[in-house]
Formats: structure tokens, C-alpha cells, sequence
């Protein structure tokens, strides 16, 4: 699939770069393919193309600005003392990239029957499954999911409903004061 | 204010289970004071009377069944190397009671612009606020926050992402899997 077109436009992207602005702001039941190609300019038969169906252009949209397997794989290595506040301090410094944030496609995500399993399937995917992979012990899946949800828990807590003092408080004073519990996540 | 009408009825939980069952259903924003009339077969005017408007009407759906003050200070005390545990079983025992549970609700809240600072507005004063006030040491609000995101966030990727493993394990292994974080948020 070529991700460049005619005049070296990269439509794919542009389509990809609607689709987020537009499920993150109208939420996805009110996110079209029709609307997302008025958005981006193109045909609507061209987003089918690209993308095939609204769900898989939601998956596309949620995913990470980097593959979270390479990511996380480097993140927690070695797996010593000090793993749990790098994999926190590198989930607070890439959850509120670009300008249509993670949290907002979550938060976009829970709020339709038909987004919660593509949810389900990004965070089992991309996040417990790499974990899960990464560490040892018993429980380490049901480890892993603690992690993911204690750290979106805390990311829509502190950018979407802005808890105080969660929404607040300086970045490395929170990472001082979650990491002790990711570490024993992952190093129980 | 009254909360039974003529012949007995309780008019004011009436409105107040058809509201409930409207949030969670439809969601903030396409829930109605007219609709929440007509679901409880009365007319909105009465609504309006009991609740004065539809932010209050979905703060008093929220509320929990029982004053979190009260039970929160009684599940904390003593305030001892098993207080964590306490906590999340007598969490997880009641986010999913009634009909209409209170993960719904988040849910509702957090998919309407307007439910968002009556979320926060919640979360801050029924569960944050009660829990500082109940432990010692520095950052407690900032832990007692630590401590809701990461109940309110287990509770939504359990009951309603349903993330594996997290939604099929048993509530006595959770317990002992996230009690250990919940004690060193408690006490550090």
C-alpha cells in the first residue's frame, strides 16, 4: 500500500490525521467516513480504500506514535529497580503527543458500544501483551493489565477530568509517587 | 423536601432510579429532563422541583448507596498493614450494585463535556477529599487521587472494557494482585 499520492500528497495521512481530530472531538458514533473524508478532502471511496471500515480507521487512529513493542521492550530494560519509574515517565511524556491526544481516543472509545472492543483489543494488544511479555513471575498478565489501567486511570484522571491535585501537580513529583506501585507490578 | 408523594409513592426516587437508568443507558448529553419525566411517568416540572436542573439531577444519580465519609472511615480504621485490602474489596463489592452501576455513570460523565466537572467535582469530594482526610504524611491528596484513578480505572477496564485477564479473574485473586498498591498509597 502506497502511502503517497499523486503530487507526493500523503493522503493516507491526512485521512489518518482527520480521523483523529474527528473521533477525539465529535467522539466515534458521530464520526463518519463520509465526515472524515469532507475533513480531509478526499473521496469517501478513497477512506474506504485506505482503511476499509470505520473500526479499522478508529485501531489505526488509537495507534501510538511508535511501535509499543520496540518501545516498551527498550524501556524496560535491563527489568532492574528502576524500571517501573522509566516505563511511568515515558507513558506521561507520550500520552499527550500531537494534538489529538490518547486519552481523548479512550475517552472516545468508552463512549460507543462499538469502540469499547476496539479499546479492549489496543490495550490487550499494544499494551498488556508486550508487558506481560517483559516480565516474569506469576500473574503476569493480570500484572500487566494493573499497569495499563493504573496508568490510563491516572492519564484521564489528570489531562480529561483533571483531578486535583492529579491535573496539577508537577510531572516528576508524580512519577515519585506512582512508581513504587509499577515497580511491584512489575518486580513484585 | 418530601420524598413521598400522595398514595406513598416515592415520586423522588422514582425520578431519581429513571435518571439513573437514562445516563447510563444514553449517555449525559442525550439524556433529558423531559425524557427522565416520561421514563418516570411524571411531569418535568416535578423533576425541576425535586432537582432544580439536569447537573444536579446526575450528581445526586451518582451519588453512592451509602455516605462514602461514613463507610470510608470505618473500612480505613484501623488504619493498619491490612487497611489496603480492606479498601478494594469494599470497593470492588460496591461499583457494581444496582441496576445501574456506578462505572456507567463515569462512563456518561466522561463522554459529555458538561458531565466531566461534575465528575471531577465527585471524584474530588467523595473519594479524594474522605481518604486524605483519613491518612497522614506528605502528598496525601495526591496519593488518595493515586488511589482513586487506579480503583475508578481497574473498575472501568474490568466491568466495562473487560480486558483479559482483568475481567474474567476472580475478585479474591484482584484483591490480593492490587491490594499491595492501594497499602503503599495508604502508607507509605
Amino acid at each position: 500500500m502506497t502511502r503517497t499520492g499523486r503530487h507526493g500528497r500523503d493522503t493516507r495521512g491526512d485521512i489518518l490525521e482527520a480521523a483523529r481530530s474527528s473521533f477525539a472531538d465529535r467522539g466515534y458514533d458521530r464520526t463518519t467516513i463520509r465526515s472524515v473524508a469532507a475533513q480531509a478532502d478526499v473521496d469517501p471511496a478513497l477512506v474506504m480504500h485506505y482503511f476499509g471500515s470505520k473500526k479499522a480507521l478508529f485501531t489505526e487512529a488509537m495507534e501510538l506514535p511508535f511501535d509499543p513493542g520496540v518501545a516498551l521492550r527498550e524501556v524496560l530494560h535491563p527489568l532492574d529497580s528502576t524500571a517501573g519509574e522509566r516505563l511511568v515517565r515515558f507513558f506521561l511524556e507520550n500520552i499527550e503527543v500531537g494534538d489529538r491526544s490518547t486519552v481523548a481516543l479512550v475517552r472516545s472509545g468508552l463512549g460507543s458500544d462499538e469502540g469499547i472492543p476496539l479499546l479492549r483489543s489496543f490495550v490487550e494488544t499494544e499494551i498488556v501483551e508486550t508487558i506481560a511479555g517483559l516480565i516474569r513471575g506469576r500473574d503476569r498478565r493480570l500484572r500487566a493489565s494493573l499497569i495499563a489501567t493504573h496508568l490510563i486511570g491516572t492519564s484521564i484522571g489528570r489531562y480529561l477530568v483533571r483531578i486535583d491535585p492529579l491535573a496539577t501537580v508537577d510531572e516528576e513529583a508524580l512519577v515519585r509517587a506512582i512508581s513504587p506501585a509499577i515497580q511491584n507490578y512489575l518486580l513484585p
